[in-house]
């Protein structure tokens, strides 16, 4: 049983004087890092909105176009998976950052921290799939910055990139215009990313690789749009999965949002690794996946959008927003009918995954 | 005797497969990785300015405003130096590049990659730092990202930054807007910086603690452009110094840059401390510290600017550009009025000194 109280406040107990591996994992101990140590620090309204991206007009006046801006570093290993590398992800991760905030991506940059006696067919290789992701997502690398470290001091290449992008509409896509009545829609098939990775460090065989989502999924947020619906609020579901991407919108938004197990797809080899492993599918990260709020009259229309692109032929609706008897949680109607809530996990099931 | 062939083409001989530690220090190798790897796959006219930060208008039209987009990894050891921090630098260092492209800073994104064990309390202090030279520089961080590694797979922290700035004029900060006769001016001394972060490591006594002098160069380059100045490049003198500074402008300018070392200001203790380490200040990294080139005729009205502010009290004009015999190198008249060349080191003198 699980208590709300604890679950209204999620911070574990306990003090922690040095970084642990579950400070980076996207659950309840980062939260508490980012609310103890970087938010107070660096207090500033964009922050305190907890978007993927920061969003701001150029200048006072409705007339000045707004941008978003954002950036992501990039640990993940091995650097080259079934799907993809660090490279794809590296522009991937940041294009759909911006898209998250409605944004269309135009420039990235790129920070390099090299470890001595990195392989530089490595590095060529990486490089050049940057340079296809960011082909693909219709973005230019402008700007760089490449640092070495000595051996022992790195893991062949970390790489940060950051994004600009311009908002050429007027939504406001953040968390607090989520609203009581609110479609939640997904694209696809959930914890792929996480799996295939997983899989290539457990040494694990399938019948067919399973293959990492990495996406870019700017282009279809665009359409979504363009198509004249009222997007409330889009995250996508990278560290801790569908289950903390979802927490963070119902905290942030006070409201309870309810989700159906029955309309959440998970490819049987992918669950079949998860059971393997230990992973709930949930928590599982994804690098192609995001949820849309619209409202409930809209989701039919959002989802026939969402189906129509390549990148979101799996669309389900998968759950509703409520004014419910739990506000800020996320609660699950499950397969046999009952109904749970869903928790962050205090850190994660997998390190390094992006 | 130099072999000037060999200059122009500024790439050493061999081949690399591995990265090396030099491969990061702002040299000849680092060119090379630059141009063979990064410039190629990431080809696009922004990047091949090779200017501090990439400047883009918004949209298409006179009226848009123009932005200023850059990024800097900081992998500095130790953490803590005197004069300053890694939180200090990550702040810093970026601004000082949206300064060097004539452009207001106005928001900056920060990534950490933190490993496993590193004390919360020393986040802290890296984290107030960071703000403290964020108030002071007049930028807010708004968006940011935190990922953890494996202890042996870091060093504490490492932090990536990224900055947008508002460019509020209308010259073309570059440099491929030098022309001769041009005035070169610098802000002040040389090589406190890479001495002060060299001192801690080597354990180093002085009378005095030589202190970095790392600081924020925005507001003092908004002075030269509010006063009507004809600014055709800036560039600020970190990794490779003051040589590497001006030889990446010559070489980009195809022009000749004469330095005068009688000009050119090195601290007592700073320039003992290059004695005894074996340093050419010349090459030492600075962290407040720019060069400004302006037409010949304004020299001295930008030497008044520079002065007034407390960021130039000790600035001086050290050289001007021609059209001279050596395109695209840098010269030195010496203390002892001959003339030599100026060149880029292989390598680097100071690993990880930003």
């Amino acid at each position: 049983m699980t208590d709300l109280g604890d679950l209204q406040c999620p911070v574990p107990k306990g003090d922690y004087d040095r970084v642990l591996m579950a400070h980076g994992g996207g659950g309840r101990l980062m939260q508490r890092l980012l609310g103890e140590v970087f938010f107070p620090a660096f207090d500033n309204e964009l922050l305190e909105r907890r978007h993927d991206a920061a969003v701001f007009a150029l200048e006072r006046g409705l007339s000045s176009p707004r941008l978003a801006f954002t950036t992501d570093s990039y640990v993940i290993r091995p650097l080259f998976f079934p799907g993809g590398s660090i490279g794809h992800l590296a522009v991937d991760g940041t294009v759909n950052d911006l898209a998250m905030a409605g944004a269309r991506p135009l420039y990235l940059s790129t920070g390099f921290i090299l470890e001595e006696g990195f392989p530089v067919a490595d590095l060529r290789r990486v490089v050049q799939d940057m340079h296809d992701a960011a082909d693909a997502a219709g973005v230019s690398i402008v700007t760089g910055d490449t640092k070495v470290v000595e051996r022992g001091h790195g893991d062949g290449v970390y790489i940060n990139t950051a994004g600009v992008g311009i908002i050429e509409h007027d939504l406001v896509i953040e968390p607090a215009s989520v609203r009581p009545g609110d479609a939640i829609l997904i694209n696809g098939d959930i914890a792929r990313h996480g799996i295939a990775i997983m899989s290539v460090r457990e040494g694990l065989e399938f019948e067919s690789a399973i293959e990492s989502d990495c996406a870019p999924l700017a282009d279809l947020v665009g359409r979504l749009i363009a198509e004249g619906l009222a997007v409330h609020c889009l995250r996508d579901l990278t560290r801790g999965g569908l289950a903390a991407g979802v927490i963070e919108i119902a905290q942030a938004s006070g409201l309870q949002v309810e989700l159906r197990e029955t309309a959440i797809a998970v490819r049987d080899d992918v669950l079949g690794a998860c059971e393997i492993l230990g992973f709930d599918p949930l928590y599982v990260a994804n690098e192609g996946r995001f949820v849309t709020f619209v409202p409930a009259e809209q989701a039919e229309r959002a989802l026939a959008v969402l189906r129509a692109h390549p990148a979101g032929e799996g669309a389900a609706i998968i759950g509703q927003v409520t004014a419910g008897s739990h506000p800020g949680l996320v609660t699950m109607q499950t397969v046999t009918g009952t109904s749970r809530v869903v928790d962050l996990l205090s850190g994660e099931q997998l390190p390094r995954i992006c």
